[in-house]
């Protein structure tokens, strides 16, 4: 549902064109420092404003309503929320009956029996994410106060390294186009991630494939892996502390950190929304027919992903780290 | 931690040489025909026996102790547990000392300051999964009443789709070898998944990274997508019911199931114990050294994946049906 | 942690004195119609006014950031903020070297290492009963479309049912008084309540003891069962529905509603703020020493419980009713 | 449902007289030393064979399946299960259609759709405690480790406190009769509870109403509290430890634990099952008639509960602890 962790729990609220919408974490420990401007640097990379990104721009301005001080973390819920400025709801009236094709469009109003706000894709859209980029922003200031450092960035544009020339070509084909971005923690204890159910992949995973547009993860050598021989996939063990000659699984073995690099790429599908003519079944007239999206989309939704991977996976780790360390030991003192 | 699902709730526990293994199911609504014979012909697809897996041979009899009653799911928990029999405990006693390379004999070392029980990799081992299996017998059943089937396959080993000679070579070779197995689950309605953590793939992909030796998940065209375009990514929706021309998207747009079959490709590591010679850290005598791994193990654990892969998903479709249905609609009549 | 239930889950967060204070409400089904005007006679209730509560006056006027369109639920996260205007912080300076006895003061300030906000107990404080409630109206309208109805009243102050009298006596000694609150809920299902953990009265017992003051609850005729025969406590089952001659057990029989009328009854202990002078630990002078607390309070602070714990119960009875009939059958229709 | 906790995890199950019951304990940190005779005295207390409990004798030797190696716990999954052996199921089958009064007969016949094990209760059956106490051993012994202890007594059976003769009064009336128990806990840090949800009252509350026949409980003077003031009711803090004069709260401040011995009471309702003949609804006349309950039975269940209450309470406090001081801090080092 709508929470995320057990420890350091991250609750997400809002709409794409509603009053607002923000994020609760509870379990954060007392004594973290944390003041607005903790806030500005992930959710301008967030916002972007490159071309390729949505023309939409918000203030994406954090209110903290609780859980913070004098400047720190009380360790009490702290809520922030965002409140949406520039929104033209006309731009959605269309879809009401012709759904946006790979788009939760139509899942959308099925599982909420017609009842979800469709605007934007309400609950669904990618607004959400500013939320999450801020809860991120609370676990990663966590983690790096025990020296964890968690980074994103992007690989490929439509399988091309030259990232700005794909995009562009995308924006002016009307079009939309995938990329493949990772992510690197380092700094991380061995011992992170719980049998049976729980893997370090298992919890990374889950989080995020909660961004909208992931269709795939793999750890370490990943999908190669399966082409390969133990011999040449195994990593040497070099020393009492854990470190590996390579590092094929990825900083991580059988679903427990083991103290080198954590590291993972995913795939980030084509945003659904695009200004090309498309078809799609239209539940008025009861038959398939052509449909052009209005509003204002991003070519390349993943170039926004990074701090919102971050974020997911910071959040991940901030959970282990309590549930490890005792929210006492990582308490700070006054 | 060792349980997964909030409705249907499945709880392994065990390790690979103690007395025994088993799982807890809790939550299974009333009235579901189960017999010990249900549990046959997963186990034994399992347990497999073919050339390329473990010569360790387990009677895997599940004994239920509560749970079913006149040959009917009571509702309250059912229990199943299994005894091991064939051990060979002397056969771990080196691997103290010196960790098998990418195995969790280092991590799990670490995680439990030393007291795990080592032996064949304890609550690590691959033998953990005949319980998964198990509880997947109840969870397909449960799906099955509602015309929804889970079904996996091997793709390739090796790279290649001569899927036998590939894991000869690796036999003869005293070395092991990955591969790629596929899942389909067909007759799911439409509106399966949470926003705004728990999508669908964040569900499967969870369950999914619990199984020992998998590295990577993809949804529908997956890693693919990120090379594509919108335009030739999107699938045209055709009907009011959700059916759509193409299925890139695997059966999931915005994290809720579309109808159409849901699809993903995981990748599974080679083996991490071979034969062969490897180099490995020795705690004792603080110096990489060479290891040679005895016991039994398998050439290509992914050769026994498929029932498991199928179990953790009926799990979470399970899980997913009861929110929807409630446990009282999922009743079954006397 | 700061949410309660797996289903209906509500997420509560604020302090008495920070920007204000809310409500997320996760898991609420599609379609239940829902505006402003439904949290008024509540959250009057609640704030009360009358001789014996505090003199602070807020205008509680809840702002529904998300999770409502078109006046209806949209089955996503239910947002509501409530701001504080009415604080008058510098009330409550002496007291973080001075904790006031029998509050949260001194336990607050050992668990949050003293960076919690102490300003009028801050996340302690009563004044998050205000999001409790809000909470509760959607819950009690959501119960309401089946015909179950969550009624609480206070049953004596100070042992009394003379409550006026009684209360004013308490004001006039700058004292505070306890109280017996009830509460009976009619129309439910036979069924509700889980083994072996979540029983009825587990679940409800739970959620009552977060509403600040209350050291003890019975149902039925509880405390005084202990002191019966079986033969006078049994309660007769004269038909088919369940009904019986008596309601001895208040309506649960081993953890499971029984279809009769469920009751039970809660302990409120006096305000722990009183004018009166009062000897506590001083950790500056390291003695004890005499306290006067300044600051606003409630004489009986029951007087303001039965709305908070009508909302309690039927956060409870909401997520049981929903375990149950699953979230689809609960759905309206368009 | 049946499991109880986040950090230290119970899950039970099992049926009166199917083939076994036991529980699955998740979440307790290796190294704690526990072997099968830990578990003989409480075991023993739960047991008891003293006039006025059932005479019904199980041997109840418990068998660790998982979780414990060469005398210590590995961190992973302990699962004990326990056969039953002393069972005469026929003496239930008059109760299918006659659904003994007070008893979990009918809500369990109506809950499962007629599908439960109606046998003894089946999973009703106070039978199921037994795993409760085993798993609760595992919890005391960890709580000791820091000097933790928690102690139940009967204080009162039917009103006196000369126990043994209310007992046999109640035996020989063929009748049953209710008791009084509290528990002590004393060693416990200052701060173990959690805002807003999981006051200290809320989830040792939660965890007794799992207990068969309990209908109240009160923290410290409890229901006294409604009808003092404040000033007589407020205990005085007497250092900086948290040390008060008098102890009204039971040893819990704002939901949080405040350095003094925790203290309850709860009631227990006369066992349900009297050979005295009841009149009860006859599903298959459709009338009213006589019932007489055979089998074998308590006169006061209540002579068994203080282990057991013993149990409910360390899982919870244990589960607590592991939160503030987290898995690592409870490990014990080789």
């Amino acid at each position: 549902m709508n929470t995320l962790g057990r420890f350091f729990k991250v609750s997400v609220f809002g709409e794409s064109h509603g009053v607002g919408l923000g994020a609760v974490i509870d379990g954060c420990p007392a004594g973290l420092p944390l003041c607005d401007d903790d806030f500005v640097a992930d959710l301008a990379r967030r916002k972007s404003g490159a071309k390729g990104t949505t023309p939409r721009i918000e203030s994406d301005k954090p209110e903290i309503l609780s859980g913070v001080f004098n400047g720190f973390t009380t360790g009490t819920p702290i809520s922030i929320i965002f409140r949406n400025e520039n929104t033209r709801s006309g731009d959605y009236s269309n879809l009401v009956d012709q759904p946006r094709p790979s788009h939760a469009d139509f899942t959308g109003r099925i599982k909420y029996n017609g009842y979800n706000d469709y605007r934007g894709g309400g609950h669904f859209s990618a607004r959400l994410t500013v939320a999450v980029v801020a809860a991120g922003v609370v676990a990663k200031k966590l983690l790096s106060q025990f020296g964890i450092e968690v980074v994103s960035n992007i690989l490929e544009v439509g399988g091309n390294t030259n990232i700005e020339e794909t995009v562009n070509k995308a924006v002016e084909a009307h079009d939309s186009v995938g990329a493949l971005v990772d992510c690197k923690v380092t700094g991380l204890p061995v011992g992170l991630g719980e049998p049976f159910w729980d893997s370090a992949e298992s919890l990374i995973s889950h989080a995020a494939f909660a961004i909208p547009a992931v269709k795939g993860i793999e750890f370490g050598c990943g999908f190669a892996a399966a082409n390969m021989t133990g011999s040449a996939h195994n990593d040497v063990l070099v020393d009492a502390e854990g470190h590996t000659a390579t590092n094929n699984a990825g900083g991580i073995n059988g679903g427990i950190t083991n103290g080198n690099d954590l590291y993972f790429r995913i795939a980030v599908k084509p945003t659904a929304s695009i200004s090309l003519e498309q078809q799609t079944y239209n539940f008025k007239t009861k038959q398939v027919e052509t449909l052009q999206v209005r509003g204002r989309h991003d070519a390349c939704v993943a170039l926004r992903v990074p701090p919102i991977l971050e974020a997911t996976t910071a959040m991940v780790l901030a959970d282990l780290m309590l549930l490890q360390k005792g929210r006492e030991v990582m308490q700070f003192t006054l």
